[in-house]
């Protein structure tokens, strides 16, 4: 079995030990109490059964922890994924709720062909493309529309899922009077109790001196906790009956079977889509928290193996009829400092949602929405990061302005908008710097066969000799902007008789370029000027020397060195 | 009225002579005796009657003079536009011939918009991004296709516009047997006739010896002969009747009126991407033809203005109820032969078209519709240009992949999709080669001051100094390349203690780079291996001084000299 051994898995386990495994078992505990009220509560906010966020959690995370490269993630259930799922869902306008989650579930299944796909291409570099600030822009606005969708859970409102920003705010202003109060009373409680529980009780906790690891099961407790109680203080006051309370209700038993049925291959056109920028959404994220973590172990994350393991957790995902997951940030960071040692904590807790379902569903029959919507409103506050915005304009206006313009266009014109003018934006200005080489105008430094940027040294020039430098491969690209800056400089130096184009830092032309070249050595010739080529590498030699150029540049020549150049024109003149 | 004098044609007209005036109005007759023609050809290529190709060629083409910047282009019907037209409006099944006029006067509207769009934001020098040998390969499968398109009035087939290439071959195929063997020997005839007038006629012309001028109309008139010639023969023979061979039939007297009832705003959306495609490769063509005829007569086309005439040209063919035009190339270069000095000689032109429509159209009832496919053939088989294979292969392999590429899939997937695939590929290859940046490790030259790259130069290195130039400025793009660049030769060199990035051609960085840095000096720390920084540029230093990265850096340090950092380094160890 050549190829489980080459799985992370296989390789961790051939030095795990007995106390890693303890560490392991213990984090999957502490990862299974956080995962079943955030997989519900995620699962609400790509708007499905809450029941869904637990079968997400199984199967699917059970994949990713064979498969995956990160010792420290968790995959699951996520925040930003679920808000793209409703939204893109929503967009389409589905008839009725198992549409709906016909649509979710098709999402899912394409998301996971495209992260296998780009697997296919090994395209784990990718990243490489959409700037941190552009991430960081369309993380905030995504949690604030993330924080206003879940408003109306709070505020016992009905607005449909897929509503956008700002249709969801006028929405809520609108029916505002209706909201329901004991609702309202559920979810404020909820947000000040998760607000506790996660900022003053793990002190109170600590006072205690407990073993460390109860004291760190305790303070992740808290919203399971509250989970627990507000599902008991509905059946108890029966709130769900007399104050119209919306809950749970009934979960199926037992796991979801597998539901292949669910794929039709006609609305693949219309999902194609929001499933590519899901996927992509998903494997940036995944990948940013996975480095993120893994550079605190000194470890790398090998990105094709996670395009591999992202794309299968996704794919079975939607075989086995839920939705849309990816590495969650809050989950992964406590079950990092939790002490996981290997994706065994993820297999831990994977199983331990598998029997929360078999067994625990009944207790969530009466927990109320407004308590799971508090909880995905206090897990995305701190995904809003202001601070980001000075800092990048410190550094770089150029990245400022992409985070505004992403954060500005994800909360006017939506989720896929915003992240796909945010990725248009990166190539479009990796493109524009493509197409504006650095080019030096050089001249001799001392008596030396040096030559150097006249701007930044003393150096000598001749007034009939124009050496200019051009410091990248020569190509369609940017051959345009090399034109322009050698006819402009042609234009404004009258006396000069002699063009050199230093090609020292050129590895390559196309044909564009020697188009371009042979056009430009034409209109330089009207103006009495001949051209001349100096240190032509040898591969680029290769490339003149098959075609007609060296010919069609007569009467210029080509030199060995700028210093050959210069003594020889000097000569000439 | 200063907008008046910026025009070019403004400009032109202070120098302009008697004599330039007879050349312009020659240039101009010439110019209509190809163009009605050739309009009417290029109106059938579109899917439309044939008088929309001569609608097309009077008010649009006679804004293109007044406003363009080229003194030789014939803007009007063209070949390549013509069967974007077809090919657009065919893949969304309009249900009739007025539906069909309304998609393609939308079309050419929304283009033109597009173009104006591209001229206000100063896109002018956006052609760069698509390479030449995209372009070929485009040209010469579109060519394929135009021919393959024009086969069935050829045959005399009934095959809807818009079929794809394939679908065309197939239907062509099974329809064989029904061919009208009249209208197939009008069409041979026509191909015969049109090659000899075009590569024959014109040396039996000199022979002659006639003046210069009407040897040149002489020798360009051969598809008007060709066209009234076949008229007559089917109207004397009433082919029409007898035969069933399709003709042009009745062509309402007049001018159209301005239609702006036809343009649809709930069509757009459908329309958007198509038009796009539409103005950029109208855009992306004139330029071209442009500014090979410019340089021929040493002067420049202006790209923002040519946006500025083309958008205005097809805005106005959308209001005035045809379909999108730009600069035929054929045409272009005989205006330009027949010494044509300025648009003047577009203007004759467009005035020429206006009288035949007024007085010549009833001559054109009996056209037979074989005889404009002819015309569409003959003028397109130079489109194909096979050498350009073997000019890229020998050139860059890349250029010659790509223009395979874009060949088949033009042809296999239709020209929407082929260029589509040969913009993005071209993006994408600027991409990827700004994602590789140059990076050397360097050595000392000597006993000097100076470093070079290890693998071209003889030079001295430290056993425990690494020293790396990094050749671009760092951002989001190519930061993971270079920091696998550093890492991989980390792990390669045991014995390294210290690295120095030397940033002498670093301009920026942005806030991509510095986190990745700043992770980067922690994974080097855990080698046991500092980072420093030599010879930062002002503005670089600028930028890290805005941020917390100096302080971070540390125990790393930013040297003013590589001389600098290579002294105290050794001086240390």
């Amino acid at each position: 079995m050549l190829l489980v051994e080459k799985l992370p898995l296989a390789h961790w386990l051939k030095t795990y030990r007995k106390q890693d495994l303890v560490s392991d078992f213990i984090a999957g505990l502490i990862a299974t109490i956080i995962m079943v009220p955030q997989g519900m509560a995620y699962a609400l906010l790509a708007g499905l059964p809450a029941e869904y966020g637990l079968y997400c959690a199984i199967l699917p995370s059970f994949l990713y922890a064979i498969l995956g490269s990160s010792r420290s993630l968790s995959v699951g259930p996520a925040a930003l994924i679920s808000i793209m799922v409703a939204s893109s869902v929503g967009a389409l306008a589905p008839a009725n709720e198992l549409e709906y989650l016909k649509y979710a579930v098709n999402i899912s299944f394409l998301a996971g062909l495209f992260l296998l796909l780009m697997r296919l291409f090994r395209l784990g570099s990718m990243t490489n493309f959409i700037s941190l600030p552009v991430i960081s822009g369309f993380t905030s606005a995504s949690a604030i529309i993330i924080l206003t969708s879940q408003l109306k859970h709070i505020l016992g409102l009905s607005i449909p899922t897929g509503f956008g920003f700002t249709e969801t705010l006028v929405a809520i202003y609108q029916q505002m009077s209706t909201a329901n109060s004991a609702t309202l009373m559920i979810g404020a409680f909820a947000c000040i109790g998760l607000w506790y529980f996660k900022n003053i009780f793990p002190r109170h906790v600590k006072l205690c001196a407990f073993h460390p690891l109860i004291e760190q099961a305790l303070s992740k407790a808290g919203p399971m906790f509250i989970v627990l109680v507000s599902a008991y203080v509905v059946y108890f006051m029966q709130l769900n009956e007399v104050k119209h309370v919306s809950v749970v209700g009934a979960i199926p038993e037992g796991f979801p079977s597998l539901q292949i049925w669910q794929l039709d291959v006609t609305l693949w056109q219309e999902l194609a889509l929001p499933s590519l920028l899901i996927a992509l959404m998903c494997f940036v994220t995944s990948i940013s928290v996975g480095t993120k973590l893994a550079s605190k172990r000194k470890e790398r994350v090998n990105a094709n193996q996670e395009l591999l393991a992202l794309g299968v957790a996704n794919l079975v995902s939607g075989l086995s009829g839920t939705f849309a997951l990816a590495a969650s940030m809050s989950r992964s960071a406590v079950n990092h400092s939790a002490g996981a040692q290997t994706t065994i904590a993820s297999i831990v807790c994977a199983f331990g949602v598998l029997l929360t379902l078999l067994f625990l569903t009944p207790f969530f029959y009466y927990l109320p929405l407004a308590v799971l919507g508090a909880i995905v409103v206090m897990s995305v506050v701190s995904m809003i990061e202001i601070e980001q915005v000075s800092r990048c304009w410190k550094v770089n206006r150029t990245d400022a302005y992409s985070l505004i313009a992403t954060f500005l266009t994800v909360l006017v014109f939506g989720i896929e908008v915003g992240i796909s003018v945010g990725i248009i934006g990166s190539v479009i200005l990796v493109v524009y710097r493509a197409s504006h080489p650095h080019i030096a105008i050089v001249g001799r430094v001392g008596n030396s066969q040096h030559f150097r940027n006249i701007k930044r040294h003393q150096v000598k020039t001749e007034q009939d000799i124009l050496a200019i430098r051009v410091d990248e491969s020569i190509y369609f690209s940017n051959v345009q902007c090399i034109e322009d800056f050698i006819l402009g400089e042609a234009k404004s130096a009258s006396r000069i008789k002699h063009i050199v184009l230093i090609f020292s830092s050129v590895s390559f032309v196309d044909t564009t370029a020697l188009d371009a070249f042979e056009a430009m050595k034409v209109k330089l010739e009207e103006a009495s000027i001949k051209l001349h080529l100096a240190e032509v590498k040898g591969p680029v030699m290769d490339q003149l020397e098959q075609t007609q150029f060296i010919e069609q540049l007569k009467p210029g020549r080509i030199f060995f060195t700028t210093d050959d150049a210069f003594k020889a024109l000097s000569a000439e003149s």
